[in-house]
């Protein structure tokens, strides 16, 4: 059922990990020496970090906060920098509230003959992604996001590419080995023991998306709460973090309002029993974030809308 | 509730992972370059493998199948071969049903000054552990064993020696980082998502110990269970696999009946609605396996000896 939503043929493997997990699993499996990591903000970082704390080379391109990353400042860095294995991309800064133009990206990667491994913890599920079509190596998200389900679960699609660098790869370890995962994967099972209830509600929501008509109406119900989303932020008279139409589909990053902070209206929204979520580290104070994940009704974002324009106004 | 459960004043780590994670773990945080590992059995093998697939040199005492390690043997070859850094024991064998004398082996390895990593996945919860007492550097189970909740998280405690080897550590990566884990833990948090469920799956359990009357109460029932197990077994004229003295009070192992292998035992239980387990590998054949760990009454129990009786007889 992955396979099919993610419109790809490679295996999709069920890691008994946080998202996180794939990310160390991706640098471990298919980075020998040095990678380029593609940072927008705290979860790109992560990646650097599981780049760095497993030992390999680290290239990096960090955009000021709020901004993508563009396809010509990708193909330059990659003409500039040629020696490096792979290219990982956040495709939704959750931190920030940003989504990159992740196929744009792809194909600036793959004209570079890198493998490409792709963040896509907080929007596979909320937007479309075509692994096959746009040649993904590495695709992973977590349980708890856009599928809605508890979080314990890491979910990823890896392409052949990436199993046959993993083939040769020294001292990648037994948890996160992907050729483990495949050899066991082609009989249906995993090397370790699984997390059962959240692989039983993903297996639950992937029916109920077909049910419903398929993953486009999923996507749109995502698409329409947060266009709701920020109508409301709009005529309150406030304005959006990242650069316009990079807005990400499932989580809103808000500029504070003049009179409070971020974490202000964080907080009195907590106490109002509405849970958003505070500003990125330095962005505390200048943002909060709209969380646009799960199961969430348009009467709930109705209801958080009021209550913040009784607080902001 | 488990550092008072295993008697410890150290970190306990809750690890979004199955045990496996926490052998992967003990590897990459404590050991440079060589490791001991006693292997008995499956899980013992498993251990092996976590240190050379992350290129540590490995030592290896193996017990014939159905025997315990031996103070006396882990003495002599801790002797011989002065210069690796730690030991893992597999404290319950699940594979052979077989239970290591882990006090009198952690003396043994104290006295050498290695290192200890003891996977207890089997056994903690269903038989007394004191970490303290012992000097247990690391021990881990995993949740779906002798706590009864469903599968997805790993618990260990990890103790000062242990953290003071992963500080210097190189290349130990994101994911299993102690050092990482202890930061978050002194402010009750974890470095990434943990499993939710699972967590307070095991809160329930270790509450529900506490009403029962204390941890006691709980290893006592595992204890009734397991002897009404063995008395059953031995009244069906049937044996068990592991030497005498060393019997898992969590899982039973038994020797085929003369006219079926343990195979057709396993496969006819299940017929009937028992979910026992087959021989492991090379025992197929030659033994089944009784588990007793998770949510079992004595009528089960009987239940379960009643069709094995007319199974057999």
């Amino acid at each position: 059922m992955m396979q099919r939503f993610l419109e790809t043929e490679n295996p999709v493997f069920l890691f008994p990990s946080s998202g996180t997990g794939f990310m160390e699993a991706s640098v471990r499996n298919c980075v020998e020496k040095k990678m380029l990591c593609c940072v927008c903000g705290e979860f790109g970082e992560r990646f650097s970090e599981a780049a760095t704390s497993n030992g390999r080379e680290l290239e990096k391109i960090k955009m000021p906060l709020g901004e993508p990353v563009t396809p010509d400042l990708l193909d330059d860095t990659l003409k500039r920098i040629p020696d490096v294995e792979a290219v990982s991309i956040t495709h939704n800064e959750t931190s920030i509230g940003l989504i990159n133009p992740l196929r744009e990206l792809a194909e600036v990667v793959k004209k570079h003959g890198k493998l490409l491994f792709v963040d896509a913890v907080s929007s596979m599920g909320g937007t479309e992604i075509k692994v096959d079509e746009w040649e993904l190596d590495v695709c992973f998200t977590s349980s708890q996001k856009c599928f809605g389900i508890p979080p314990g679960l890491a979910v990823g699609s890896v392409r052949q590419d990436a199993l046959r660098k993993s083939e040769t790869m020294k001292n990648k370890g037994l948890y996160f080995d992907f050729k483990l995962f495949e050899k066991y994967h082609k009989n249906n099972f995993t090397p370790t023991t699984p997390p059962i209830p959240q692989i039983l509600g993903l297996n639950r929501i992937l029916k109920m998306i077909d049910e419903m008509g398929g993953k486009e109406r999923y996507f749109n119900t995502y698409a329409e709460r947060s266009r709701r989303i920020r109508e409301g932020i709009r005529k309150l008279g406030l304005t959006l973090f990242p650069k316009k139409g990079y807005e990400s589909p499932t989580v809103t990053c808000v500029n504070a309002p003049d009179k409070m902070t971020g974490l202000e209206v964080y907080q009195s929204m907590r106490e109002k029993g509405f849970e958003l979520a505070k500003g990125y580290g330095a962005l505390v104070d200048k943002t909060f974030r709209i969380g646009n994940m799960g199961y969430i009704e348009f009467k709930d974002i109705e209801m958080m809308l009021k209550s913040l324009v009784n607080l902001i106004r």
